[in-house]
This record gives structure tokens, sequence and C-alpha cells, in this order.
């Protein structure tokens, strides 16, 4: 029998910031949540969209040209190419859809890893 | 200067129930708000997975070898193939993500339209 996936029943799983978990997948795409707090680092993904939606707190984008302020039920999408950065002032809680193998610093590098829930 | 997206805004302009509404686009994948009661039709899409996220209300997808039920926060996508049928027996609004150009019945003949608010 299938089940919905209760993201906030995911996100109380998680204890560390800026790592991503695939809680499903849909069309190549990973659907991720993900706690964050504080500054992320500069990146950008040259071929892949980034989208991002605030499930609690509040989330701003900061990018070269100006920034973007999100707060729960606000959902922006950073332009490939687009070199962003992100910063919660408090703990946050997002959902992140991204083509599965997206590394989440734009370099496989330094990319955080993506843990399947 | 970039605007977030504030989905229950969004919602707001929306009076008529099974039209979604495009509110950007992501990885060429259309990200949608909508407004649904009662019953759609039964349907399948052939080549492409049904995200469905619950914002308010409450949604069962009726499947032919069972169904799931959402709530707020709660999400599910139907794989490519798969017959379904949404059901909400009361309003009840969702964000839904599908490739662009996806009809929503899975047959361009009767799919409700795909307007971009």
């Amino acid at each position: 029998m299938a089940h919905g996936i209760n993201l906030a029943r995911k996100l109380d799983e998680i204890t560390d910031h800026w790592s991503p978990r695939t809680v499903t997948q849909s069309n190549g795409q990973d659907v991720m949540v993900v706690k964050v707090q504080g500054e992320f680092v500069w990146h950008s993904h040259e071929d892949t969209d980034d989208f991002f939606l605030v499930l609690s707190g509040r989330l701003t984008i900061r990018m070269r040209d100006g920034e973007v302020e999100l707060r729960p039920g606000e959902l922006y999408v950073v332009p490939r190419g687009v070199e962003h950065q992100p910063f919660a002032p408090e703990e946050t809680t997002l959902l992140l859809i991204e083509p599965a193998g997206t590394p989440n610093t734009g370099d496989p590098a330094t990319a955080a890893p993506r843990i399947v829930l």
C-alpha cells in the first residue's frame, strides 16, 4: 500500500544543517528536505535551476544583483548559472528540487552528501 | 529585483477548481498551484510522474490497487503510467510539478487549460 510523505516527519529525523535528504524522486529530479541555519557558500549550478520552497523559518537568497527573502509558503527558482548564497537567520526548513545527482554547491568536490531518508 | 512567489497569494486569485496555474518553471517543469474539490477523472500520464503536495485541505489519490491520503505538508508522486483519480472531500489547495506541457488529464483533448499567473 502506497503512503504519502510527511515532510515535517522527515525533517524530524534531521539534526544537521545544509545536508539535503532525498525523500522521493519525480521525473528524474530529487525531491529533498533540508534544515539550514546561517550562511551557505556562494555557488552556482551551470546546468540546473535550483528550486527552494520555505516550509518553516525564513531564507534569504543573496545574488550578485540583489536578494530574495522567503517566508513559509514562498518559493524561488534560482536560474541556472546565477551565483547565489542562501542565508537563514534562524533554523529554517526547505523543500528543494533538483535534477538527481546535482551537487548542492555546484561542485562535486565540495558538495555535502545527499542521503536518502 | 527578483521576488519570491507567495503560494497563498497566487491561490487567492483562483476561483475555479481543477484548473492549475503555472507560477514558475524549473528545469523544464511547470510549478503550479491549483484549487480542487470533489472528484477528478481517472487518468494516467504515460511518460511523466505526477507530483502532488497538499498546501491546505486534504486529498485522496485513488489508484487501482489502493489509495493515498494526504494532509497539508504531505506529498506523493504518482509514477508514470499509474491510473489515478484525485478526490478532495473539501476545498483543497495543491502544489503540482510536471514537465511543461503535460495535459492534466493525460489527454490533450480533455485537459483543463494551464494558465500562467
